[in-house]
């Protein structure tokens, strides 16, 4: 059994952890902070666990919280975890942070998007991305796992392999992007307000979102060239799912039979990413940990679809899934 | 043209009322009002007025209003538009209050449910309740018009004409309602966060609902007894619509027939409720001023199905219906 | 390892139930059908399945089925449903029947409220109602269980505790429940087209629901008197979940402690039904297995509130509990 | 007062078409057709028109419709138009046709897209593309109007006056689309069914979808170029709006201020685009005839966002500004 915290147990993602925690075989949850005064009861945060978690909030310090537990979830806001990792790693944890803080694996270009200096570069470049359908090899060992943003990650995962076989382009990609409301987070604000947002489908942070550089890093490790990207996110009135449209150029002819072909060969054995013949909904994985995507050739564009659970593949199910490959569980306890 | 204001024009009630006004034949908008410092102009409020409305909102005392417009709609606050009725009053405006304040007849019953004593009794007892399906001959000559709310207004549609044709008993009538979320108001707050309410549905208030009182004085009214009224509020994830389905004792036995026959007798020539004999859906009257109700016998019990868009005949809608009585204008002026 | 067979694998509780199963330890899938005739791959018709269960539908007769499948989960519609029962039984195979044809114990009542006669009274008096909280030692050794309706759980769980303490009548019940749209099939019909049932709130069947004699015979048995229900269901635009709202009489003044503390001593023992002090929200138990229940006084009536999610709980989740008690595994089993 | 007729009177198109024209000062609903036997009435296929329009849908030849109507709105299905037009004209109508089937100036292209010859090519040439705000000199005298597809219209008021501009390229323009359900039409289906489609967004049609040539022709007119479009539509969990994102490749260097100077310079007098500086949502158009307009340039490709309701600005409302174009009324009437 490994003992496990959760720092910051009041979001969703949080919530999410939660509950794919519950049915991990090798998990004890040990500890959960939140910076509420009060230390509320779990389930009085989050109603769903009644009756099935029975932990209080705890206000610690990440030292306190390494002496309890062995592994880590850190659910802080950007710029916080920072400040939360060097204490922890000191005291023997290994980290899982599902923010932003890790994920660039370099200060400038965090600096440039977050605007606020990195907060702990020295172990900016000790962090291990952590998709595992790319890295595994290096996830295994790492003691600071950079959980992958949603967007990058449903990005990543229809784009990757293409982009490794050398079928598409890295300039010039248009990512339009699509996400359910649970993605902005559980602070209640007046454009997540439901009247406000209900019924209703908007563009946000057009070429401003910092997902933005996370996807150029991660694409260009994979092809050792630079890689750029026209990034639009959307705002789609449902509580949990996103679904990528990318359009990019083929670097010669090809078919969709070839990009299809290309994406399952890069996904065998890999069971979370299912390369499917039909057009995705977000549906189809919603509550998993699954990412289904699909490909098509219009007129001399390539044109992918990939969606996901933004909570789950995109957040937490992925944190488990990386936990898996740390602790040398299988890869898809509790996730399947 | 009747130059009109409307205080607090940046709530939800506030901006169906725009809407409908802006196509009033005989309005001019001439003053809106909220307490935001920077004097917003309305279509930065409101994006859909773009276009449409080119004021600002500005933030007048009410002596300043009464100047500038005749008749003035307040959308504000229950416990604020009694600080600002007196004035307006006094400087020879008409008022359409389109909160709870001037509601209840009875200061010690506003004081009982409100938890605060009533700002301004004098006008109290002056003030005429704006249901003009039963009390338009009052409204006609009105100064001050207590806007109903959106509960007892679906509600007692139903109730009123069985209860006046000694159908029903007035006591033991359980009230179950169901709302849109916009009846909650603007202010961003966690259970209206989107991923809160969104694919959930949950009472509130139960036993605690402010538009208790209301119901039952109103009923009383109609029958010169007292009435009692069990209400249940629902939360529906919709942005608009009420449903409220109730069920009250026979004084004798009845049929369904005589139960329709009853409400046609009573709404002939209402335009603005229809009776059917379907069961309608909230949707059947959403951007309308229109209500549309049933009734059903089932065992030995009165049932009643009711539905309206809350914040138009609920609302913004019943305020300028009863504009309509007291300026002279055909009732569906603006509304059909 | 239980071999267990899906009758009916194409609906909304039938994927439930397959995704519940897929995680159930002792559980092998081993026969899905329909009556489609291209004998899909169960991932074709649940795009969620894919790479996760390898399963297509056949079309076979139930003795086939008995020969491949120990047990049973029954997801016809009614009617169809007592056609396969007889051969099933004979083949040696346990039946959970999550339609409604073995829930009334009464054939009579049966054909009054379904329009056709009872197609195997044999069987009917033998089944056992399948609610795990009233009824588990019957349970246990059955060898046909009658899966509860979704609206006659939410209900039973609140109100049946109340009534064998004797603290409220089993006559004058109101129930005004909250479904989500799953609760009406799989079958595109225009009342469930999208935009028609979307952003709207409406009554159906009013004193004609088929669950008014389940819920009303369940409440007899456990009082041993007759119990009499006005029951009106309303069509809620959300996926699923549903939230009962009951009326009582009680039978001598009683205080809101006092029912709790009936609610919380009946549940001791019994997980998956959590008595709250808040009022729930169908949220709450979203993709659980879970029953939150509490109630209040409101000036002389009992109310109460109970939400689960209609194709758990009031479905796939109870079948499993169901099997669970039927097999001697822990309760939880697959379901926590 | 022109009487008018509305053919297929029992769609969502036809509903709002009847709204607004309800509200219209010189138009008489003189006509309602279906090819229901049963004739219903107008308030019973649309309960929200109950107790507003006294009429019922006949099954009428369009030479009788031609009789009794001045002004023919066809709400049909493409393919079946063009079996209308014909005898409409011939009796002396004007028809304004919301379908497809005179959208295309090119039988040949028609054939290609709607898998079957056009039905009327002799009156195919004299249509008239119904996009007032590019073609009202046209319209004012059009006896066959071609109502515009709601993805075209939203597009292209976005990208038609850059194009004219010379701002962007005609060619490699991609247009990423995302509609609400409504756009799917009345006909229940399963992929339409609100537990299938809510909670989700998927692609649909990539790169075959039929408003494809529409938008590429209409580019092209404006140009004298020929246009190329990778279109993909999207379908979103809401009942209505349409938000185009589109992604083109400016011919020289251009900033974001000179995008929306030359918006503005081109909707300058034309009341329904309005062009914005924040990013618009669909529901700042929702129940309007407005389409909101805004441009970004994203690294080195132009950004737009255009915002309508597909169901008014996209189908009917659009249909009565034509209307109002060809008879001599101001653009606004009804429709402000």
């Amino acid at each position: 059994m490994t003992r496990v915290a959760i720092l910051g147990a009041t979001g969703y993602s949080a919530l999410e952890l939660l509950k794919i925690l519950l049915r991990h075989p090798a998990v004890e949850i040990a500890v959960l902070t939140s910076r509420q005064e009060d230390h509320p009861p779990i389930a009085k945060v989050h109603p769903v666990l009644t009756g099935r978690l029975n932990l209080a909030c705890e206000d610690l310090t990440p030292a306190e919280v390494a002496k309890r537990a062995e592994c880590v979830f850190a659910c802080l806001p950007h710029g916080v975890t920072t400040e939360a990792v060097p204490q922890l790693l000191a005291g023997g944890a290994r980290v899982i942070d599902l923010s932003a803080d890790y994920r660039l694996n370099d200060g400038a270009t965090y600096a440039q998007w977050y605007g606020q200096p990195h907060g702990d570069p020295t172990h900016l470049a000790e962090a291990v991305y952590g998709l595992p359908e790319f890295f595994a090899a290096k996830i295994k060992d790492a003691r600071l796992i950079a959980n992958p943003g949603c967007y990058p990650t449903t990005t990543m995962l229809a784009l990757g392999p293409l982009l490794k076989a050398g079928l598409i382009e890295s300039h010039g990609i248009i990512v339009d992007a699509k996400s359910g409301i649970s993605g902005a987070g559980r602070t209640a604000k007046l454009p997540f307000h439901y009247p406000e947002c209900n019924e209703s489908v908007s563009a946000y942070n057009v070429g401003h979102h910092r997902h933005t550089p996370e996807i150029e890093q991660i694409l260009g490790r994979l092809t050792g060239r630079d890689a750029e990207v026209i990034f639009t996110p959307h705002l789609i009135p449902m509580d949990r799912g996103i679904l990528s449209t990318t359009y990019s150029i083929p670097t010669k002819p090809v078919t969709q039979a070839q990009l299809l072909d290309t994406l399952r060969a890069f996904y065998e054995g890999k069971p979370f990413v299912q390369v499917v013949d039909h057009l995705p909904a977000t549906k189809d994985t919603s509550g998993t940990n699954y990412c289904h995507v699909t490909a098509r050739v219009v007129r001399d564009r390539v044109v992918t679809i990939s969606v996901l659970d933004n909570l789950i593949k995109g957040a937490a199910g992925a944190a488990v899934q990386n936990f898996n490959h740390m602790y040398g569980h299988p890869e898809t306890t509790a996730l399947a």
